[in-house]
């Protein structure tokens, strides 16, 4: 059935009781100090490129643990100042890719940082090229149960850092004005943006697309699409460790990192998605400390508002930066 | 089986004998002296977009009988003189979308033109807006068998003829260097760049990637894919017309293109494509008039080689304009 | 999930609002009007046929627009008075075939039309003849969305319009009686059969088997098969077009057909139709202005109730023709 | 890939060499010979019917071991005398359904008998009702491995027994001019078809579709379809049993029964098929005793010709019949 | 989507009403006592096996009709008094296979009885050994619609009475304490075990996993899983045997023999079981007459607990036994 | 096609070239040497179980890097002295699971050991529990791709290094020959069975079954099945990285294992095996250095001879244990 989950007017009003852990905050106030006791430091290569009409360069900051991160960071050729700037997460399996993929936000006259994914890259797309240099316990084919075992260990908690990280690296560039940063990302990037709005200080603004990471416990009982049954596949094997998958999941779930986010936010969510069921994402649009609004699309899958979306994005986000 | 078709080597010297009809030139000399009894007039509308550093404009021009066809056509913002340009075509069942989804061409320097596809624009991406004002006769699902009946009925008649008018159309504009106007497109947009390339003067470069519409009798026996399977479908339904049907697919088959086309070109192949076989492609590389060079992707399906085939594409273009 | 849709209790009940154009009507006339300005004159052919028991004509009739539409119509040899009359329209995809494929109904003796559908027949099935000289804007493959934009565009406004004159068409001939002419179809053939019934006066029967074509915004929101699927598709591009194709489409909706519809009906639906969903036939079943009755066929999918529902069908229409 | 066989002229010269048991012709009379000891009595039962132009009659007839078969029996109302006869087997799964449901034959002035298939009909269509009241050993589910352990207890020596039968039956009544005895079917019915051609004396035309049941060694090697996949499921458990297993199928390959049968037959053929493998049928066609044609659908699956294959065969058996 | 059934505080309370014929009781004494005539007499062949550490017999008893019926029976070599037993049914599809295949009951000092199931064997694992000398009405493929015209032909009639005869004959053994026998088994094996719980005196434990074979009208309405969906396609060809074959299946409904059941139960059931949907579980376990425990899987699709839940059985047992 | 790889003639004369690096025996000399450096010692916990005729043991020994790795070891209850032992290696995504679900060596009077496989287990069976502590690059989902850049980093380095230290440390218990010890696997676990024979001396025999990680240039061109399409997928991103990839697994292909393995050998092959295709088998069988036998299943996929098989394996080995 296309429309599997809530109707829309369930879903404006859904808001859900999702388990938060106690120590939710300390537990990211000592990651990301741990991860800030590295420096800001960065290194920018410029890159030759086809693309004569942006300066294109390859970034490398300081991500979990100090663990190099690679990005790409593009800014309009000609230009000089500081530049409001977009930071970009990207889907699940992807990588930064190529440089020339992702121009619509420079064309538009931002500084934009796509940020690469650690240890991802192999599946679709044009590459990436940053590892995820820590091991993991038993965990099924994906990302998703890396290291799930225990939070301090759950591969996400590297992730969200290396986003929260990149905010901070961006803001230290020349070309960039530090106070006028926005995130985005779509699926899985739509996940990390929810986090790093709940992590970073000071955003004019989030856009989460159809995001993932959201209401564990909901998705992963109504859809049947990758990647949230990856967490079916393993809790399958792994019947004894139900509880402790759960509360590992709290500390990363997309609606305990909404309920901390303050800057203004549009979400954007697709009626007929099979991999990130709408009521997740409503969910955490409807916990969102924030201003928040969201783009409907009732007739689309996980693709959601694409191109069009993003013309609704670029229009609220001028206004923002006025 | 992922390669199921010739072996490399068998590949690069994989030269077959393709039905031409004998009227094959005069068919389409009468089908563009048709089309260009139209004036070559446009209309070219600026339009307001977020890409601050591009100009946008939304174009039509006169294409098959004199119907308006619509294109993207942008130039990066602060040009003034004549640019060399690329014209690009579309895969099938796309449109031509939204201006800020194809940035790559324009953002390296060139005028750009994104044609719509008659008729198409309503399978996947963000929509189409050119009609396909002609009727058919019984004809399956899809394009490719729409006015199957008669070569001058054939779907395909009036978009390779939109196609060359695109070109024509291109070059009266004060913007664009009409000595160095370059094709190119994936897939049916790589079959339409090969038509383009055999019924136009002068290209500086085609570059079709993975082109479908080429060596038709082969490739409806040896995949099992779409769009190909279409015209199957028809003949499984049409048990009497094969011939008739094959008769007009000769006058639409890339190799003939590829026969009389002398502008150099690069083209793309995948040897696990299973919407395009290889050896489909090779058969249009290897009758083709003009120097030709062929970028092969040894564990690619139909995604060829994506983002990086397209810097192989910028430098190579980069030095036919010089 | 085989039962997918609403229990046969609540199906039952199932009488939802619909909507309905303030000009339902008025946009029918017209365009009967303009129709019927095309005289009723048809072509019969007798075929030569090893069908020695039945006369076998190939007739072309005068449909929308006055366009020739062709037909198979038989009646049974050794008969020479006027018959009661059975007209038929086929399911998607399918043309009229060949003649000795459809022989229950005169072999029951009564003169029997098979209409073709305008540009299907090349799906399945052996074959069609009539083209659809129309042309579109973008559509998706499939002829659901073709001309979809506007109501007066729409693919189906032709479609109904030849099979109101085909009852036109057959009341003209000798060998049937006028008084006494019903129709039928499953699926796409359903639909038509309603739209039919709602544009003629004076029929004997209408038999709707599991139609196709009925409450629109339900349909496509709760089963995920084609052909209702083309609409999601469509409208998934264009995401700015929901209001305006669910306005079109309100004008060829069988449940207004239904509410206009007085002669007497037999419709069948099958519980664990994934096509054409249950509650779908009921609206139209329900909101039907004449006598109405209903065979449900509770483990069936959209093959329904098949030769068993024949043998029901001929039985009741049987008693009608008395 | 659609074309998965050998190319069209190796298969006009496949005469592959298939296994034949010394005692194959024994087997077969002492079968036939047990089966004729019960009497060709039949019973014929009027059925009351809406088919106002045949008389529809319910048979019962003594099959393989004199076991009750059921069949229709359909002769053109108002003829008298004897005429020819076409005697129809049927396809895997089907049983002798309804009536109405075969009506091309007897419109085209034959007398006609559709067989029942014992202990089929549940799968698809309108139904059987011929018990097979023999038991089984281990099975696969499907037909083709039940009594696959011995030759004597196979399913097929029941089946083809009772085709054969059914000649001899059809051949007793007064409608019928057993001098003038046809058969025919499609896949599994083509595979009875070609038995009965081996087993019977003096038919006029023996007709099979895409036949079922030739080549097993070759055919469970080549195609991944069911219903040839059901032996290659049972020789994947019972993986000791393997040249046992091809014995018995010895008894019952259609490429004996062809070597064996002088009647006229016309084949059928799809290049497509992925059920019943080119090479197979043409193994049985190029081994086939009598005169023999074949047409050939180059763009078919399993459909084969259809209605227009039966128009060929209507053509090709009225010339036989003079 | 995973959960597509009951949650589980619904499921827990789940006690449908389930159609119980009047004659039921009376219909299984007759058919037990008809099967008791033949004497509990067994051979036990000693078998040459690799096992050293474990007596491995295979033994054949008097089933239904006193029909031969094989068995693998184990015990730990070196034992010599008579154990507590364990007596197995298997799960659809798969026969007796090779004694070691199943040594866990064995290993744990257990008597072992792992029963052939007649006429399967044949669709994985390793084989079985057992005919269905029955022959059957027109069936679809697979066991569940043998002979479901009369609960008098049922196949199950035949395979629960040579369940219940197991139970019998494995107490007439010297290695074997009568008192003290258990019946297991998974998915078929566990429909197979509640019957023989419902139809035998003083077992000591029954322990279903993931049962089939109950509350077959909801079963077939919420699955569309195979082997359900084997009687929804018998329905859906037979459309006029609905009554009948419910009545036939209520003779052999696992909630019926639940009713009756009154040995100590361990059921198990996985919310994500698309084969056996979790509420027809709860309808027998709900029903069960004596007491009863259930083992909840909650990310399990048909495996249910396999080897986790095995040693909660084996807990669960040893308690029992002591 | 089942049968999609060479003929059976062909596969027993099949002796490719496969790439072995220079350094192939000095890569594992270190690799081994680097982890002997840490001691042979193990950690044995008796574990309560309900297996009362075998003795339990949860092992840790020190596998790569001195890293612990987990495993299963049991003896038959009531030995003593040292036994001939058993040591298995697991099939991809699966873990040591539980004791009671590998008793057949046990049960035949081995000692058995059954490892753990590091980072897997959580994708079928009950579970593993040893983590693998290494990091990695950009790597699909899967195992295969983990650390593929570097020989050095790969996984299988780390995998095949535990299998070799496993043969090392069962060699010091005091319940087993290590003169005796046998090692055997199927599909992965083939894989690494032959890895083991290359890399350890004295071995009384290695049973590989349906082994994967052989051949790989050739089986992933000829299967599109998981798992050798991981490194498919691979490629297609990271498309400049094919020599390198390839390069890093000519150190682990099974060929250059066998190469160098002298203990006897009994293989198994399945030709219908969609996973390991055949030909990569026989590719090992057929460099295989010491005396080497296989088992052919002509009708089975990638479960091979199963219960079967272990038959055969059991015999096999009881003639070299003497």
């Amino acid at each position: 059935m296309p429309r599997y989950d809530l109707s829309l007017p369930e879903l404006r009003d859904y808001r859900p009781i999702v388990a938060e852990p106690d120590d939710f905050d300390e537990f990211w106030e000592d990651t990301l100090a741990d991860a800030r006791r590295f420096p800001d430091e960065l290194r920018l290569t410029r890159v030759d490129s086809p693309l004569s009409q942006v300066e294109v360069y390859d970034m490398t900051f300081n991500g979990f643990a100090g663990q190099p991160v690679r990005a790409w960071f593009l800014v309009p050729a000609g230009t000089t100042g500081p530049l409001p700037a977009v930071v970009e997460y990207n889907g699940y399996g992807g990588g930064r890719g190529l440089p020339h993929e992702n121009l619509a936000w420079v064309t538009a006259g931002y500084a934009y940082l796509f940020m690469d994914t650690r240890g991802q890259g192999s599946v679709w797309g044009s590459g990436g090229e940053t590892p995820d240099p820590n091991g993991t316990g038993p965990s099924a084919p994906g990302f998703v149960t890396r290291g799930i075992e225990r939070p301090h260990d759950y591969y996400y908690r590297r992730l969200f850092t290396d986003a929260a990280r990149a905010i901070d690296a961006v803001r230290t560039l020349d070309r960039v004005d530090p106070t006028r940063v926005a995130v985005c990302g779509g699926s899985q990037g739509g996940g990390i943006a929810l986090a790093a709005a709940g992590l970073s200080e000071g955003l004019i603004g989030v856009m989460p697309e159809v995001p993932f990471l959201c209401h564990f416990e909901r998705a992963i009982e109504i859809t049947d699409g990758d990647p949230y049954q990856e967490i079916v596949r393993y809790l399958s094997v792994h019947r004894d460790l139900v509880d402790q998958t759960f509360t590992t999941l709290s500390y990363f779930d997309g609606v305990n990192f909404a309920k901390r986010a303050t800057a203004p936010a549009l979400f954007s969510v697709a009626l007929m998605d099979p991999v990130c069921p709408p009521s997740t994402v409503f969910a955490a649009l409807n916990h969102y400390a924030g201003e928040a609004d969201i783009e409907v699309y009732p007739f689309n899958q996980h693709e959601g508002g694409s191109g069009h979306h993003w013309l609704r994005q670029a229009a609220w986000l001028e206004e923002r930066i006025l």
